[in-house]
C-alpha cells in the first residue's frame, strides 16, 4: 500500500488542468524566480582561507544581532579560531582571546522565542515538535498559537551561551551541521544562517575533546569574521536566493514533498520535514 | 506560552512515585542496559587507515545483504575507493573497479519495504513521512498498516542503485551523513548502519564534480572492507548498544524527549523526531 498523498497542497503551488505540477529542477532553472541577497545582511567567515558566507538576520534576536554587528565592526573575529567541531551536531567558532569589548556589554538578553504577531509563512505539512513550521524570512521557524520561534535546521547560526539563558556573549557562535537538534530550539537564541560554503566548515577535523571542542591551542583553525561590505567589491561573491515567501518558493516545497516528479525517485512521500527543504541559494552569473 | 508535554509516556519508561524520570545521563550510565554488538553482524571499512564498523542487518534486505556479504567474501572491496562525499546528504564507497563476480549476480532484488508481519518497536510522537515511526532491530524504521521499511536517518547504509528498482549492485554503498533524506525512504534499498566512527567519512573533503562525486581518480581515497570475523581478534574492536526493544531504550528515548532533565535546558519539547534518537554505541572495557 502506498501512503495516501497528502492532499493539501500549497494553495499558490496547486497546477491548473493544462500545466503540471512542477518538478525541483524546473522552479531552480527560471531566473525570474532569483532575487540578489543584499551584501548590508552577509558576513563573510574565512576559515583558514576559505570563504563560509553567513547571513545576519536582526528579526530573529535584534539585540543579539546588534552586539554580534558591533563585535565584528571591531574586529573582535579577526583573529578567532574554530574551537569546537562535533560530529552530528554543530561548529563553533569564537572572537579571538584578547578581545577588549571597550563599551560593549558583557552579554546580550535571550531571545529564544518572539509573540506571533502575523506569523510565519507556514507549509502544510506536520512537524515532530510545533503545531506549524515554515519561515520567517530565510530562516526556519515554528509558531503556535502565541510564539514564534526560529529552529534549528541545517545551516542555522546561533549565539553560544553559558547556564545561563542571558549569558550568550556574541563572542561565540555556532552553525547547526547534522541531523537538526531541533531540541535546541526555544533553548538559545538563532541569529541567522549560513548561505554559502558550509562544506568548508563540514569537513574539519573533529575535536576530540568532550563536546568535540579542540583540546589543544594547534588544532583550533584560524578565522576572519568581516562584514561583507566592508570587504573590496572584487572579493565580494554575489548571491541569488529564492524567497521564502514567493510562489515560486511554494512551487519548490511541494516538488520536494512529490519527488516521483523528479525522475529517479518511484515513490512520493507527498509531505516533507521543513529541514528537509533546502533554501536555494546560487552564485550570480 | 510553553506546548503542552505529549502525555502518552512509553509505559516502560513512566516513573514510579518515589523515581524521578530518567535524564540522558543515567540511562547511558547504567552498565546492565548495554550488551555487545556480535562481531558476526559487524563489518570494518578502513578509510585511509581509519576505521569505520558497519553493522550488517540481513533483516532489512536480505538479498541484498547476502550479494554483499558475498562480495566482502570476495575482497570485492579491498582496493576499492571512496567515490562520492555530497554535503550534507551521502558518502559513497565501491568495490574495486576490476572486480571479477566470477558467479554471483549483477544486482539484487528492490527491498524497499517488507509485509508489516509483527511490526516495528514504534515511539509515540508524530513523524512528517509516516504513520508510525520507531526502530526494527537496530535500524530505524517506519510502518504503516500494511508494511514496514527501513528509513533513511544519519548513518544508515544503502545500497546504491540505477533508474531500475532493481538495479543495486552490491557493490556501492552510500552512509546517510546530514539532515535525513526521507525521501529516499521507499525509494530505495537500506542494509545496515554504520555504528563507530562516522567522522573518519564525513569530514573527507567533499566532491566537485555533480552530486558530489570525486571528478579524478587521484581523490577517490582507498579503502578496505571486511568482516570483522576475518580480523585477527587483536585488531578487532569491542562494541556494546542499547537494544532498541529494552525497557533502558524506552527511558533513553522518553529523556532525550524530555531534555530539561538534562541541565542547560530550560525548555523540553515532549517529543523528539525519530531520526535524532541516538542509538547509543560505546567501546567495551
Amino acid at each position: 500500500m502506498l501512503l495516501p498523498f497528502v492532499t493539501a497542497l500549497l494553495a499558490s503551488a496547486a497546477p491548473t488542468a493544462t500545466q503540471p505540477p512542477a518538478g525541483s529542477a524546473s522552479v531552480l532553472e527560471a531566473d525570474e524566480n532569483w532575487i540578489a541577497v543584499p551584501d548590508e545582511t552577509l558576513v563573510y567567515l574565512d576559515v583558514a582561507g576559505k570563504r563560509v558566507v553567513m547571513q545576519l538576520l536582526p528579526d530573529l534576536a535584534p539585540q543579539n544581532v546588534d552586539l554580534i554587528s558591533k563585535l565584528l565592526d571591531d574586529g573582535a573575529f579577526d583573529g578567532g579560531t574554530i574551537n569546537r567541531v562535533q560530529e552530528n551536531y554543530v561548529v563553533q567558532w569564537g572572537e579571538k582571546p584578547d578581545h577588549d569589548r571597550g563599551d560593549l556589554p558583557d552579554t546580550a538578553p535571550a531571545e529564544f522565542d518572539h509573540e506571533r504577531g502575523s506569523g510565519i509563512t507556514t507549509i502544510p505539512f506536520g512537524d515532530s515538535y510545533a503545531p506549524q513550521v515554515g519561515f520567517h524570512g530565510q530562516a526556519y521557524a515554528a509558531q503556535d498559537g502565541e510564539r514564534w520561534w526560529p529552529i534549528h535546521c541545517y545551516g542555522m547560526v546561533g549565539a553560544g551561551r553559558d547556564m545561563a539563558a542571558d549569558s550568550a556573549t556574541g563572542g561565540e557562535l555556532y552553525v547547526v551541521t547534522g541531523q537538526a537538534p531541533r531540541h535546541l530550539d526555544r533553548n538559545i537564541t538563532l541569529v541567522g544562517r549560513v548561505i554559502w560554503g558550509m562544506e568548508n566548515l563540514t569537513s574539519l577535523p573533529r575535536g576530540t575533546g568532550a563536546l568535540g571542542f579542540y583540546e589543544t591551542d594547534k588544532e583550533k583553525v584560524p578565522i576572519t569574521m568581516r562584514a561583507a561590505t566592508s570587504v573590496p567589491l572584487a572579493d565580494r561573491i554575489e548571491l541569488e536566493t529564492i524567497p521564502t515567501g514567493s510562489s515560486a518558493f511554494a512551487q519548490w516545497v511541494d516538488a520536494r514533498a512529490n519527488r516521483a516528479r523528479d525522475g529517479w525517485f518511484l515513490y512520493s512521500h507527498g509531505a516533507i520535514d521543513i529541514c528537509n527543504v533546502p533554501i536555494p541559494v546560487r552564485e550570480a552569473d
